[in-house]
């Protein structure tokens, strides 16, 4: 088993006449990317204090499983749904995992 | 139960030659930060590329939860073992969860 995870957080910005439509978009693909084998934690949150801003803490068992993520239908339904729903473009960091450890996330 | 547990991400920028003993104090404190009741996460990961820069998402069940965890024996145990490690002082934003639902986490 890896000793670490690939955990990408994910900034979005949306148009605040997007955040309804972008929470339903979301809340349908994070259920479904849960559901990957690769996929370890996908958590969605919004900003205290600034409702058009999210962060997406996504974790995933190795490289592959990232690059899985982005193939499945889910993904994609929901990437051209919040398309124009964007304030700005994604930008997104890349870690890995220090704790806990890779079997208790 | 809530809808939303508060989720709380610390960015840590830590000196190079800190690294080493700023994990082995990190791995001590979110393992007994787990063990609090109001802890649902305490993830901590190192950005891919920069082994000096870390990010904790530690989510609470609510505000008090937040607040207990600063007065724990383990949180201040902590604070000091890193307090001259730190390159630069911590930023943290604050979040609420949109899902999973708060019972997920």
């Amino acid at each position: 088993m890896p000793t670490s995870l690939v955990v990408v957080h994910v900034e979005v910005h949306v148009k605040p006449d997007g955040v309804d439509a972008f929470v339903r978009a979301t809340r349908e693909n994070a259920a479904r990317s849960l559901e990957e084998p690769g996929v370890a934690r996908f958590d969605v949150a919004q900003e205290a204090g600034d409702p058009t801003r999210f962060v997406f803490v996504e974790a995933y068992r190795d490289a592959a499983a990232v690059a899985a993520h982005k193939e499945t239908a889910h993904y994609r339904t929901w990437r051209d749904a919040v398309a124009g729903l964007m304030a700005e473009p994604r930008r997104s960091r890349t870690f890995a995992s220090v704790c806990p450890d890779a079997d208790r996330w």
